[in-house]
């Protein structure tokens, strides 16, 4: 059975608490339960972890790296700055997929830059919650030859 | 029913025959076919065009914005480089979703910004031709309420 | 009897019927009307011509030169991004007055750049459809020996 | 009856004294004639200033705001400088459009930036003296309704 | 008796009178007042000047060294532009401590740079009329052995 | 009873240890008992807190915004670096005002730009450890309606 | 026989009929005799075309392509814009030689760079219309296995 | 006894198991092991830590400041983007020397420039894990009284 | 007999009477008085002025223009910032030598750039008030025939 | 009898023995037989130096200047950063054709910039050691009254 | 038995003799010694020269490639600006070990970019002349099949 | 009796016979005869030195630090790129005053910074040959105790 781990990043936690203008109203709740069902309904178990520290975040793309056939990451603020985390994507054996809840070409001019975008597979942005789902499929027909 | 259009820009029409080590091997009809079938698939209409010309592209985007309800748009190499095809997306009264086959920021320097990004809904990037797939996903679950 | 003619550029075909807000409700029609009425009342045959292709405007531009006594441009995206129209209107042997519709020195970075403003005799901008007529006026002025 | 005031920066002191090959040989004086002269012919007041003096000129749009219905501005050398007066224009209750006599564009870099255009209404520029009269002109349109 | 000078550049004699959306609708009178009131509640003689020269401010601030035991400074558009105002801070013998009305950062990129900060003693910031009380109990601390 | 959050970062556990130089000998516990007296004298509940984690500063920063009228915030090495901390502080209901002890302005270049700053409601910069006294100050006038 | 493609873009169809100064007073006539000229002595197919429009000169590098053994090609003003002919000309499966007329290097700075140049195989640049012989010249060495 | 602290950074703990046509196949275990061997041949107490968390990692710096004579220090991607380590190495009284494995010049852009480098004592660059006994080697002879 | 104008610019009313260590002790009276003190030694009549007054300055290069056969100028601070002042010293029809006392291109970086030094005839920099003597050397060398 | 001059610069004496992946096996003898060979085929004198010493390129192009008719020139490292052999080339009083043997246009960025190409006559590169040819053959047309 | 070759450049003849407080006391004598030292302690020839010329330079490095195997080069201030010693080192067939005795990256801005690294195989930087020895070292360790 | 001595750089050689338009007509040997006569006069031992190449210039200024009480330098195209002449003049331990014949602020880009100037005590520009004869003066000044 296909294993796909989905990481969120820093601020993740208040999704939908705070400027909900920007991000929406669905919560991280939400947005873990989208795409838990997504796995049951297309036979795919799928796992998803948050934390506020680059650390961690290191570590769960570390561990998705072991134990995953996909990572989907939303490296949020991370995205932006970190090259540490940039290795560990860039070290990392199977596709990861990143997402964007906004599409961030339109806001602040360092947000349009992202240490993590050319090491990855492919990046969907600016589709909300929904985005993730997106990856996740882009994610199963990879493994299952197709892209 | 709904009504999306698929335009491409400039050199699709080589797509499959050319550099296929970035590509891959699928050509223009190929893409086009994909497109169709899932139209078919999820009842939706969906259009194609292809052009080398800017200005055509610019039409084709004042098109799709009285006969459609949706646009996926590959603008290829004009998408970096072309203001008035940016202001024809950005006056768009339907939503468009922009797409590369390719993950353009690992290529080169004058690829990673695209003018059109920041008036798009939101991007689909480095999945190959499946990436129309989402899009024309992304659009279908925006016309029925979602994103 | 003096000959001018009015160029105007992508997108401005659908002057009015777009983004009012910014350009306001006025159509590329009643732009066209507006300078015509001026060129009978005061005595010039003035000519209205409009294309969203980068190649028609460079031709515009030389039958510009070879036929009529001066030209009014607005180039709107191809300003800003084409050493071609660029190149045109420098070997253009009358003069050229270039005209914005809203002042673009207030918007996007890459508005403020024309490549254009520097091989043109004057610029007006920001003053909506009547800087056409201004400008129709300050080549009237320069025809007739002044400037 | 309409008032409009006319403000000319520094060195327009010298204007036709100095660099005609630049600026023409209409003085200051000729200048200001001229705009007070169509006043009289289209029923408006015109007041026409000028100092080499930041302060000054700053004060001038602080007097245009109170007094005028309109300011036409040529701040020479401060315009590519002077966030205070930028500050001031951008307080100024009225329309300003901003006069340039020369095509700036085609001069020093350090001319190409003006810091008051993103804050005036409008620009005429590299139309001599015959500018003025253009600007005046357009604040007349704007009081009266146009534009 | 412990002595300060208050400065007040460019645009500030039409506090609270234009622009109130930024800088709220207390007027010069108003701080100059607030400053005073604190003086004769903490026993300290405080002065205010204004002036739209950027000469004259020079000459305040070569005042306040000579005569005074501290300075509030807010130079509004001359210290994002004035190294001459800037080569009188840097000589002035008594801590100069510079204020801003609103938080400068999160407006225009030109005000994000201030000439006289790097040679200033502290800064207040985006605080309102207050800063400039904040700003004198900060003189005061020093005067008296703090900081 | 009000309450505000004091939140210290990097390298603020060895302050008065090393560095005296630049940053003075009084130490963290000097500084904390600053504020906390201010706030025993002030009628105000006054919590300080200090990490050298950027994800535990995050997760202050979200607490502050729940259980605290306001934040006084000195994020020393990642103000310049964080845009996971800037995104906590952008989201935060409550007002925030930075503190840098030491003027950065007359520092290297890499301290002189606070990725904070803009989303910050003030900036007391320069005056030492009293700067954190200010700042509590300014939060106080703005909870009692000020600023 | 071999067979090679000269391509000319914009405004050359207006050679030697203005800007002689700068270009001479060779026409398009001129230079594409010279060139078939040069195929007659040395048993060499020349076709030779001229288009105003960047979606032209791409479908000619696509027939270049496949019609040709080798292309001169002198992009003029959309050599320096123009990512989409960039992409043509990368993609073209035989050698492609640039041509400028003139020394690029010494005029504007806009000019100093063409992005098809790292795409070609090489450059003939500043030798007038005699450059475009060199250009051929080079091609037949290529294809009789030189170079 | 003399006591080194070696110090490494994030992704550091995946050493040798990936990407090792850049890194190589020795793991940290086989690192860590060298550098105390080096110490017990030349009687120096060496003690390595590892961490993929910045606030870790600054923990660490003011441990060695404290309990050691020397720190030889591999930020890995910290190196290129924390200023709150810097801030910490800065602080450090004992010398620091940096290590990279790779040659980080001849690789990205982003990785040429080392925050840490201006502040540290000595670099030791692309000679692999031998590039670590080299510098414990420089700390030694900088404690007996060489460098 | 030659009149040649010696102008300096903000702060050099306080020469010598601060920041003694960059400027030396030497005052604006001495400095003055050197210049006379040359001029009665050579025959040649000197004038000394100084402003603060960015407007003054320029009001004396245009009276140095139509009064004096040299003129000699230190503009300070403005010399960085002002191109009102390059236009007056442009517009100048006499010879203009520029002084700075001290060696500007060892300083703060935004002292490199003065926009007056590429319209002035020569430059004499860090050889403090005896660089006032060796401009006005050069002023009689130039009048005299030679340079 | 026409005389040409061909230099070659710093590492061209170890040409076709190293990097032969980007230069190929053709050693300067080669090179240097093939120019001299043309010349006698053409009845041009053509005489061949190299030098890896910037100041005896300089004094090789003042030599050319004199004793020759043309230049062709191929400074290798030195033509990206030596401001004094463009003063060479400026200065000299016959025709200099650059010539680089690789197309330096895509390779490193800083190879992209020659200081001397603006001062040259015209330039051949990518094209191998027959470019030396060709350009002898420019220098030939030119001296015979063609370009 | 192995070959290294040192090779200084210029201002390294005069080391020792001025600027001590940032080179130290030790001559080039001095650091020669202690190279041939070293080799003759550890069984290796060390060959040692010094230039102040570029182009002898880049003949030592031709002479390390072919008669050494290994090569330390402190290219002193050329390191920072000449691509033709580049050339020479990237062409060098053995590795060459780069050595600053300073810690360059603590020093002016032009000094932080060496266009040797990345072409060297490691360089170690701040260790003064004990620098030399690790370099030695070094590649003594590559030779005999480490790092 | 002082020792003086005068360096010129590149090109320095063909003065007079080149460019006239730019340097005037006056050669080397008038230059240099010029300060030999300058130094007859005023009772001072003048030597003069000119070389292309960089490491003879870098001896030169060795030299003059060891035999001379002042060195006038015009390093023409090397001053512009040469760090190792910079070091050569930082480490020297007399007085060196730089001279520029033209007024290079006025010239091209490339030419407006000099890597000598932040070294040298003084500067001299565009003041022709004379400039050497004013330099010399200020070396006597300094040497007897003035500036």
């Amino acid at each position: 059975m296909l294993r796909f781990l989905v990481i969120n990043g820093p601020n993740m936690d208040v999704l939908g608490r705070r400027e909900r203008g920007i991000y929406g109203s669905a919560t991280l709740e939400d947005l873990e339960a989208l795409c838990v069902r997504w796995g049951e309904t297309n036979g795919v178990y799928v796992e998803c972890l948050q934390s506020n520290h680059e650390g961690d975040l290191i570590e769960m793309v570390h561990r998705g790296s072991e134990e995953f056939q996909g990572v989907v990451m939303n490296a949020a603020g991370y995205g932006h700055t970190s090259v540490a985390l940039r290795d560990a994507v860039s070290a990392c054996s199977v596709p990861v997929v990143e997402v964007h809840m906004t599409n961030v070409a339109s806001r602040e001019t360092f947000r349009h830059r992202s240490l993590l975008t050319p090491v990855v597979r492919g990046l969907v942005m600016g589709l909300g919650i929904k985005g993730y789902v997106l990856a996740l499929q882009a994610l199963k027909d990879m493994a299952e030859g197709g892209v």
